[in-house]
């Protein structure tokens, strides 16, 4: 069950950006699981992958393609196997893909971006993508986000979607994405999976550039199970349909929409981590730097002992120290040291707090929604990131995924 | 149900070292729960603590003791509170249980060393101290290691003790140790509380020398939870009581003694790690440096996605080259590396085995003890640690903790 968090009734179309969903049965039965992705002609391109160095065939692939400049027409995204550690053969199936593609688009082999996600170590088959992609092409068509973030999905337990519009200059811009990801969330570039459009005209470079400052305080914020996965990909499109051009000099609210949008999008990824039944926000606050104060966060977000504590909503507090004195930061301040649970203060400069009651901690930790937030006062940098709880169901999910 | 570990049936006495248990109801009822350890005049001690920088106020008093020149003659032991996260109040109630026993013994309060464990962040009660270490002075014996053992667990599902007898010139040294401990386990310098004796006589310099050096390949290579305590504490006291002297002349049998005996006690904690179903060796091999090699052995060992498919003894070997390439090394070559699960080869310079079957990793997957070795390929360091698998009881006990 997600915390506080449906799947999208719809989401707006974007302009030049055209998507399909079938049934492939690469793994799973009954449902879509080949999606395709096409650009119209003059739109640009920017992504950001996964730094796991035992990075899958497709992200080796991806960043190729991309240094061609050529400019990618097509994303061909399959669920259910990552074609991770499958070596060369892997490599030479996922470019494969790519070319039975782009003959049946009559475009290059290097406009096409390969994208897979699901179990790692079996080689990907590619009879499905021969036989179905005819009809992905035939069914291709703008207003098909939904379906598409459907198609992805592994063990998502919804589909994830968010859009906005923007006004600039009196045109409407909308931006639209899908991702998808629930457990080996810990991003160390994007998170697996997500696709984001937009109508607007934005040079690629200059794309590149905001999608990076988007991606820093929103899908590089999260953790789920501080496991990095080998496919992590985050892709932005410009389809420069919307009459709009995105300059550095009106470039502001548009880097705003797209981190809201991403943000909510990385949201969304906790939301339904595996097992979740919480919605965790961790605050460092008055920090040296904001390095220091994401160690600290992080740190916290991805302690079994305080994710386990959060599970069974126990106000167990003297975790949460254990996780900020282990912190690998130096010359931390333990008497300087203020932290709350919500609006309840635990700790004042080091020291606990007479007035806190443990009912006061309870009713915090009762909520589906928590903030834990510690001040360390010895700085002015900050860092917020968005976390689950680990429960039950995490293991037996990740127990029995294979099987 | 700890892995392949039995609580010694008893344990050999140290000359020198006697120790006692009683009940004292702190937190636990109907167990003995106060554990007092009493040093000949003469003998020696070292010890290393947590790094955790919220470390608990007994881990304060122990390094200001031993801070002080004086020998060591008591060690104060409780279970079931931790004295930590509690601030000023906790550190006068460590002293205060210092001054008490100092008192009775007739010894200064600094040469009494206190340790706690159990729960954080509740402060603890002093009258439990008053009123039973009268009794725990008088039931003071040199065969009472077994006891002890017992007394210091929280968590535990067995009493955790290893013994060891070395000749040098001709005399018999007998080396004890006890330990407790199985969840909140990374130690950054010891773990959870453990105890050594032996009756050589050591200058305290050396003593702490050879307890430093064990310890590296020891508490410092297991982790079950990633999760460093604030109140790890391990302490080596040599009695001085056999008539040897260790100097750094014939350090080197005395140093591999210590050694093993240390191996052993971690390894015992991680059999009883909380939940555990496996007893698990990391061999990280050929790397540029041990750090290096250890970075990876941790990355691998921390990962809830290894340790989920361990539980399900599933032999999900993408899950390896996961932690592997999302480890925080540079350089990594991943098409040098090769893998293995016990025998069973998975991976030969980055690329799957055409020869490796599902059968074979299934067969080494069922096994309660296994092993995952990594070759890197890339110089002549190695690191092995220990660690434990994820399971539904690891999620239940933490949860339930303080109910």
């Amino acid at each position: 069950m997600p915390v506080n968090l449906q799947a999208p009734i719809s989401l707006p179309l974007v302009k030049g950006i055209s998507l399909s969903a079938v049934e492939a049965n690469i793994r799973y039965q009954g449902r879509n699981d080949l999606v395709l992705i096409k650009i119209a002609r003059g739109g640009t391109t920017a992504g950001v992958f996964t730094l796991n160095k035992f990075c899958a065939a497709p992200v080796t692939l991806c960043r190729a393609h991309l240094n061609t400049n050529q400019s990618p027409r097509y994303l061909l995204i399959n669920a259910g196997n990552a074609n991770a550690g499958t070596g060369e053969k892997g490599l030479k199936t996922a470019k494969q893909s790519c070319s039975i593609l782009a003959e049946l688009a009559q475009v290059e082999t290097e406009e096409v971006l390969p994208f897979s996600t699901g179990v790692i170590g079996e080689q990907l088959p590619l009879q499905p993508f021969a036989i179905n992609l005819p009809k992905a092409m035939e069914q291709l068509k703008e207003d098909n986000w939904l379906l598409a973030a459907k198609g992805i999905m592994t063990t998502d337990t919804v589909a994830k979607g968010v859009s906005q519009q923007i006004n600039i200059n009196g045109k409407t811009i909308t931006i639209t994405g899908i991702a998808k990801g629930s457990g080996m969330i810990e991003p160390n570039m994007a998170t697996l999976l997500a696709y984001i459009g937009c109508d607007a005209k934005v040079e690629a470079s200059l794309l590149q550039q905001i999608l990076n400052e988007a991606v820093a305080d929103s899908f590089n914020a999260i953790t789920i199970d501080a496991d990095t996965s080998t496919n992590d990909s985050l892709i932005l499109i410009a389809s420069a349909q919307a009459d709009v051009e995105i300059t550095s000099n009106n470039r502001e609210i548009f880097q705003q929409a797209i981190n809201a949008v991403c943000q909510q999008l990385a949201q969304a990824i906790v939301r339904d981590a595996e097992g979740a039944t919480k919605f965790v926000t961790i605050d460092v606050e008055s920090a040296p730097d904001k390095a220091y104060a994401r160690e600290i966060a992080y740190t916290i977000a991805r302690s079994p002992l305080v994710k386990t504590a959060l599970f069974a909503s126990d106000p167990n507090w003297g975790r949460l120290l254990m996780a900020i004195g282990r912190s690998q930061v130096d010359a931390l301040e333990v008497n300087k040291i203020s932290l709350w649970l919500g609006e309840t203060q635990l700790l004042e400069a080091g020291e606990p707090l007479a007035s806190y009651s443990e009912e006061q901690g309870q009713m915090e930790m009762d909520k589906e929604e928590i903030t834990i937030r510690v001040a360390l006062n010895k700085g002015n940098s900050h860092a917020r990131i968005w976390t689950s709880d680990l429960s039950h169901e995490y293991v037996r999910i990740n127990a029995e995924y294979r099987s």
